[in-house]
């Protein structure tokens, strides 16, 4: 295989195995899978959202805190829109938004809606996030620029 | 063409066009276009949604119901998130968030917010939907387990 | 390379190209980045939203009028579906829903859910987009026929 056919294959595989890995997190964290929510993330990486950030331990817990569980019971959706992905050989940052939909009385409305910046990076055992900060679109300066180019 | 070459090729068309099948729902829907509906799916293929089961005449009866008629004169959404994919041969299963959002008052609200499992096959025509689940995300963990890996 | 297989390629890098194109709107919109919102369109290309007709220098413009600082500053997120696209050559389609979630008291409603059909073209630069049109799914008849096939 030419040198240049391999590159164009590759990075046609990285996008779409970026594009998967990203399209895992809604449906883990809304069945309440901790142990597929905590696959996603490389042992060293980071999840910020708002002012915490968590670390591997803290990353497999999302599911099992209190807010959490309470949004399962009520219903729940963690929707990420078709992210917009940059690669840079074995990085590539990532940016999407997020809304968590919760029901109302017989409706859903938007809980949270946030700007995310996914920092990934190529493992041994492929793609993986390295750190995502989220920050809710709220008016706040420092969301607007987790979506800037 | 090397073997390896081909399966590699071949592994991202594949997800292209299941990906592409499924984003044919909405616009699909929200179009009233019952032949555009019926086309996703296989000749034998069933969609379920809560307690319903409807096989190749009820999907194609979808957007003639008077419950889609009334969204559709009030101005709705069916909004599909992007898909996780998992291929295996001829068979794959991707699982998407679904939102039907409905015009109330001068705003658009979560109608239904909906867990959605696809387990489609390739046809002598090109994958097509054998079996689409869809189950409100209402604190159902019948909704829940459709979202399990 | 033989020239099954480059076309092949050919049509998986245009896929990709054309949906990360279309990815990037929501974040360049959301970031209030007037460049990073013009690139998207070819120089002669329009944006129609509603009953408005905007070329080149209205598109830069878009996220400085009125409304949209308003939006930005209360907090808002366009966010846009996976694409159904349809290449055909050097042109293609893409159709897309689009909703703009905007902050009202502690939670984010739909303020705009628009059916969105955006007709492209491959230019000396990449994929660019040289009109796209965007209305209301309000239960205007006019809407629901930009998402027809």
């Amino acid at each position: 295989m030419s040198e240049a056919l391999e590159r164009r294959l590759q990075t046609l595989e990285d996008r779409a195995e970026i594009a998967e890995l990203i399209a895992r997190y809604g449906p883990a964290a809304d069945a309440g899978d901790a142990d597929a929510v905590a696959a996603l993330w490389a042992p060293e990486g980071t999840y910020q959202f708002d002012d915490t950030v968590l670390d591997a331990d803290g990353i497999r817990a999302l599911v099992t805190i209190p807010t959490h569980v309470e949004y399962m019971r009520r219903g729940c959706a963690h929707i990420l829109s078709a992210p917009r992905i940059e690669i840079d050989g074995d990085t590539a940052v990532a940016v999407t938004h997020s809304i968590v939909m919760l029901r109302e009385g017989e409706r859903w409305v938007g809980e949270r809606v946030s700007a995310n910046r996914w920092e990934l990076r190529r493992t041994a055992v492929g793609w993986r996030v390295q750190r995502r900060r989220n920050r809710l679109l709220d008016g706040d300066a420092a969301a607007r620029e987790l979506l800037a180019p």
